[in-house]
C-alpha cells in the first residue's frame, strides 16, 4: 500500500502527476490519499501529523511524504524505516517524529536518479518512483540508497501549537491526548477550555477540547467553527494547564 | 461498488482514513467519491442531495453516507435498503428521502462493533467497515444489524431552499424540476427568475433556473456566479411562482 | 490510461459522476485526476495547460478534457488524436494547442449518443463514455465519430498571461521557458523579475521566475505567495523583456 502525505493541495496537476509516477512504477499497488493539505512549507507540523496518522497503517506500508520548501537545493532525499513502515521524502525533518517514536529505525540517503530530474518537483521525479519501487517490491532500500544515521531534531515530545485546521474549523494540536490527565484544561489566546468526550457532550456553540479519533488534542465547538470562534490558526500556541505531568508551554 | 457521500471535505486525513477502512474490508471493490462537501452538519440538505444522486447508481451499490453532528452520542448507526441499493451511516434523517421515495425499504440498526471504536469518527470505525463488508459480500445486513422500522421525518416532498452551491457558483435547490410546470418562475430574495434549458440560451451574465443534469431545480448565471450575483447561500429559501401544482413556499 | 482534465472542481458530485461513467464503460482502466480546477470557463488557459501536461503521458493515453461553457448549445463534441494520444471533449478550442503542436493530428466529430443526454453535463453523458470506450478498446474513433479537419484557432505560440495560480500562490503562465533566453526578465504589473533555478536560490520572501517542472514560465516567491505578493491572478498579462527571440507582449 502506498500512502500520500503532502502539502501539494489537491488543486493543480501535482497530485495527478505524482499518481502517474506511482502507476508507472507500481501499477498494481493501491494508493491512499491520506493528506494533501499539510500546512504549506510547515515541515514540523507535517512531522507531528505524520507520526500520528502513520500509526494507523499496517507494516510494509510505504509513505510518500512531501513537504519540501528546500526542493532542488542542498537537502538530500531519504528513505526511513520505522516500526516496519517505510517513508520516502526530503531529508528535512519531516520524518523526525516517526523516527524518534519508532522502533527498528533505519535510514538511507537516496542515490537513485531518473534521467529526467526537475529542480522543483522531486515528488514526481524521485520520491514517487522510489516509493513505488519499494511498494512493488522491485527494489530494496539498499539498492536505492546509501545507509545513513537517522537525522533527529531537538524537537519536543509534544508540540504545543496548532498544526492543522480542518474543514469543520476544528484545530488540531501536536499534543497527544494520552500525555494529559483527564481534567487538563487547554489555554489558547484568552480562552481556557475544558475536556469533553464528544461534540454532543457540550451545548451547541460551546467550545471544548477532546482526544480526537487519532489521539491528538483537538479544539472544537459543537456544530460551530472553533477557528472562527476562538480566532485560531496554524502556528498559534496552546498551553496546557493542570496537567499532572507538568505544564507544557509553547516553544 | 462503494460510493462515498460525506461532509468531511477532501481536506485533512478523514477521506483517506475512510478509504483505508474500505480497502481493509473490501480490497477489490471500486470506490467512487460522489461528494465530500455536503454542507457541514446539514443533514437535511444531505438527505435531498443523496436521494437525487443515488438514483444514478445501479442496484447493489453500497453508499457510505456520513453527515453526523451527533457522532458519539445517542444516535444509532443504520443500514437502509431502498430500491435494492444499500445505505450505511448515522440514523439521523440522512436516509429519510431515499426511504420515503424508494420501494422495498428495509432498515437495520447496526450492532457490529470493532475492537477500536472512537467517539468521533464512526465513518472510519463503523460505517466504512460495515459498508465494505456488505459490498464485498462477506456479511449480510442481518449479520451486522437488527431489523428496525425505517425512521421517516415529516419533511416535504420538495425542499424549497438552497441545499448546495457548486464550484461555478450555481445554487442547487431541493426541488425536483419534474414537479414544476415549464413556465414556472423562481423567486429568491428580490429576484424572480425564468427557466432556460441551458446556459447558452440566455445572454452572458444573465440569471435563470434550469432542470440540472440530475433533475434538481438549479439557479445559474451564464458564465457568471449566481451565488455572488444574487447573494445566494446554502439555507436560503426559494419560492416557486406560477407553478401549476400550486405555490411551494419555504418552511 | 484515462486522464481527467476539467474545470468541475473536486467539489460537488461532478467528478464522482464522471468517474461512475468511466467505470461503467471501462471498469479495468486506471484513472488519473490530472487537474479539475482549470480556471472556470477559461478554454484558452485550459488549452495551454493541457498541451503542457499532456506531453508527460505515454502514447495511447486517453484524456477526458472538459472546460465547456457552451454545453448543450451548438458546439459539437470532438475526438482529437495528436502524437498518438487521444483527447475527448467539447470542440471549442480546448484541444487547439495539442493539435497545433502535435504530429499525426486527426479529429472526429462525435456522433455517439446515449439514451440519456442531459443539456448541461456532457462530461458524464458523452465525453466520459466515449473516452472510456476508446481507452478500453471497445470502440474506435471511426465508430464513435465522423472524421473532420482539426479546428485550429489563431492563438499565439506562447500565451503571455497568467493561466493558473496554484496552492502555494505560484502563478503559471502560458509561455514555455524553452522559448526564452536564460537572462530574460519577466514584467507583470510594476514588477520586473529575474530568473532563478529553484526556490532556495533566492532569499526567503523574494520573487523570481523559473522554468517549472513541466516547462512553463512560473512566477514564485521563496516560501511566500507570489499571487498576494505581486497581486497576480488568472488572466493578468505578463511581458517578456530582454528575450533574445524578441519581446512577447500580451494580446
Amino acid at each position: 500500500m502506498l500512502v500520500l502525505f503532502t502539502d501539494f493541495g489537491l488543486q493543480g496537476p501535482y497530485r495527478g502527476l505524482l499518481q502517474h509516477a506511482l502507476l508507472t512504477y507500481a501499477p498494481a499497488v493501491p494508493v491512499i490519499d491520506l493528506m494533501h493539505d499539510v500546512p504549506a512549507f510547515d515541515v514540523q507540523a507535517g512531522a507531528y501529523l505524520l507520526a500520528c496518522y502513520a500509526a494507523e497503517f499496517p507494516p510494509a506500508t510505504v509513505f510518500v511524504a512531501v513537504v519540501d520548501p528546500g526542493v532542488g537545493g542542498a537537502r538530500a532525499g531519504v528513505i526511513v524505516e520505522a516500526d516496519r513502515r517505510l517513508y520516502v521524502g526530503p531529508d528535512n525533518g519531516l520524518f523526525d517524529r516517526v523516527a524518534a517514536r519508532g522502533g527498528d529505525v533505519r535510514a538511507w540517503r537516496i542515490i537513485w536518479r531518473t534521467s529526467r530530474l526537475s529542480d522543483t518537483f522531486h515528488g514526481r521525479d524521485v520520491f514517487g518512483p522510489v516509493a513505488a519501487m519499494l511498494a512493488a517490491g522491485t527494489a530494496t532500500p539498499d539498492e536505492l540508497g546509501d545507509p545513513v544515521d537517522p537525522d533527529l531534531r531537538p524537537w519536543p515530545d509534544e508540540l504545543s501549537r496548532i498544526v492543522y485546521v480542518d474543514r469543520y474549523g476544528n484545530a488540531l494540536t501536536g499534543i497527544r491526548a494520552a500525555a494529559l490527565a483527564a481534567d487538563t484544561r487547554i489555554r489558547t489566546g484568552h480562552h481556557l477550555l475544558g475536556r469533553a468526550r464528544t461534540y454532543e457532550d457540550v451545548p451547541i456553540g460551546e467550545g471544548f477540547w477532546y482526544a480526537n479519533s487519532s489521539g491528538l488534542v483537538e479544539v472544537a465547538v459543537n456544530q460551530g467553527r472553533a477557528d472562527l470562534h476562538f480566532g485560531l490558526d496554524v502556528g498559534m500556541p496552546v498551553e496546557i494547564e493542570g496537567a499532572t505531568r507538568g505544564i507544557i508551554r509553547p516553544r
